[in-house]
């Protein structure tokens, strides 16, 4: 192991104790009679049937998530989760690797984006450190890993299995020390972590390379080519062995993903355990969805797609899972700050769901041409 | 004149008053150094250039328009006009003409999706009877309006000039009478008006009929068909008359318009004269903005786009006013409902440019590969 990957303070041994095969525990199922109810409700408020498109299906899908009649988002817990990534040491960010760390002293300070969305709208931010290279506790952010950034998995496999073991467990920790929730929001920050969810989206969905690398932070022309040149002499080094192993999902995390990469995964899948939808960011956390749902196909219902960004990969991922984000912004900051941007539309949602009056109620005539 | 389009009580006579080109006063213009100062704010913040995409362009435009360096939108005055067509006659709608009157009194009682929208984002809800049929004062309706509902445009001028002359200028005091606003929402409700606002798309973007006719709130494939004859019948009828008049768009509006629709582009070019900016919502909204830049083009700075909704028609219309929207949600009720459901990122927009720290303030490393 490399030395100045070592964590400087014993790491929890409760991963350890945990039985890694928590991941595969049953999720909770979104109730099929409250989404009926939902539906019907909404065909008898006053608008055309339909008219309030997504935003009508946004309250039936939560409405059936939560269990509930009357939807509601009020407590919303933001949690970001930072990691470094050995391959930065390949040159495939335009940041160098200390951003990471400045930057969740920024998360702290209130002065980055997901600071100002999480203050405006309410909800509590709640920053992990799942694996950066800070040696020190950074004021405000808790820190929950098995080491100081992954190893250079253009060279080596990322994480060993303790490590990913810790990780995944990590995000379920962060989840169940959020308290209740109606509703999950995922960010990430970490210099690298482009060049990961690239890698493992390529090994989990076998989707074509030059189709998942883009700018990230924003890297040049020649520098995106040297990018994916990185990832595929990666691939071609892993991927014989993720294909023979038992657990090929668990392995390609494991080989090119990140540590907050898989401490999403694993806050997702505790998510859809406890029965608590996910409003997915950007490319890296909707690789990280597509690591979840890989490991738990049951996850799958409990992930709502907040948009779609302007890296060039994450339409491809989107496709793979089959999800349809709300918003087309040409977003690419990650940290959660799509996701937060779009809570508002899901609190709207339920707010016209749950108070509008209905046709009887408000004694408004229906179609001329009703049956 | 038709009989029971007759207003019990004396129209107001200011119209008449104010010489009929205060439409052809000059608009405000956008501040471009606000626009340079904005732009260079926003790379200085902590996050990749541009990686807040059209968050970033919002708030640059908004400090544009709202000639500031910190664009805010506390006050954001929602005022929805409501009208009635003689049009309705012929089979156009699925709702009868009733339910325009019907609806304003669940608007002024709360149970609307706009009622429901404003109370959610504390948005000033002003409500104007531009010229439905009602003959009896609506409670929490302002009425300001020359007749009760258009004449039936397929086979007669809709409005004659007094009636249009009042629409308009009724769009201009509604303006006035909002008091100081940072941005105006305007909003419509009219049994069909995607009858009146196709025609009027038609005769002053010359776009292809069959593109511009669509459901409204819900007509089924043989009646879309019937709405588009009768549009057509209209067309053959009015265009030689818009075509050989002086004033060509103000001819359209008057001929195949609607009541709500001109006091609606009437209010817009108010706003930009007095240089707030509006965000504008669906088909109806957009066919009368259409109408607001034909008559003063130099309203087109001053609308900015929310959405763009399921109505068949709305993409071209946005396509011929060269406009952006910010939101695709299938929406198509109206109202004012996508406007309301984009001020959220409007508002996080001014947000994240007002509180975010910059790269300096927060110590954070800029690109390793810059110059």
């Amino acid at each position: 192991m490399n030395a100045s990957r070592r964590i400087p303070v014993p790491s929890p041994q409760e991963n350890r104790l945990v039985p890694s095969d928590w991941i595969l525990a049953d999720c909770r199922q979104p109730s099929l009679e409250h989404a009926e109810r939902a539906r019907a409700r909404q065909d008898q408020l006053t608008k055309p049937q339909g008219s309030l498109g997504r935003i009508e299906t946004l309250a039936v899908e939560l409405a059936a998530l939560q269990r509930v009649d009357r939807p509601a988002l009020a407590r919303v817990p933001v949690i970001v989760f930072a990691g470094d990534h050995g391959v930065v040491a390949q040159g495939v960010s335009a940041f160098p690797s200390e951003v990471t760390v400045q930057m969740l002293h920024n998360f702290a300070n209130g002065g980055a984006a997901i600071s100002v969305l999480a203050r405006e709208l309410g909800l509590p931010l709640r920053l992990v450190d799942a694996g950066t290279r800070a040696s020190q506790p950074i004021a405000g952010v808790h820190a929950d890993k098995p080491c100081l950034g992954t190893r250079d998995f253009s060279i080596e496999a990322a994480m060993d299995e303790d490590e990913l073991a810790h990780a995944l467990a990590a995000g379920r920790r962060a989840v169940e020390a959020a308290g209740d929730a109606d509703l999950f929001v995922f960010g990430e920050m970490g210099i690298g972590n482009t060049t990961a969810a690239s890698a493992l989206a390529c090994a989990l969905a076998d989707l074509p390379l030059e189709e998942l690398v883009g700018a990230g932070t924003g890297l040049q022309g020649d520098r995106i080519a040297h990018k994916q040149q990185v990832i595929a002499r990666a691939l071609a080094l892993h991927r014989p062995h993720i294909d023979a192993h038992a657990q090929p999902a668990r392995e390609a995390l494991r080989r090119v993903g990140g540590l907050e990469i898989a401490a999403m995964a694993g806050a997702m899948i505790a998510a859809a355990q406890r029965g608590v939808p996910v409003l997915v960011d950007g490319f890296i956390v909707s690789a990280a969805a597509l690591a979840a749902v890989a490991l738990q196909p049951q996850a799958r219902p409990w992930l709502l797609f907040s948009h779609q960004s302007a890296e060039r990969g994450h339409a491809r991922v989107l496709a793979a899972l089959e999800a349809r984000p709300l918003l087309q912004l040409d977003l690419r900051l990650g940290e959660g700050s799509g996701a937060a941007l779009a809570v508002p539309l899901l609190r709207l949602a339920c707010a016209l769901h749950n108070g509008m009056a209905t046709f009887a109620e408000a004694a408004v005539s229906g179609r001329d041409d009703a049956p």
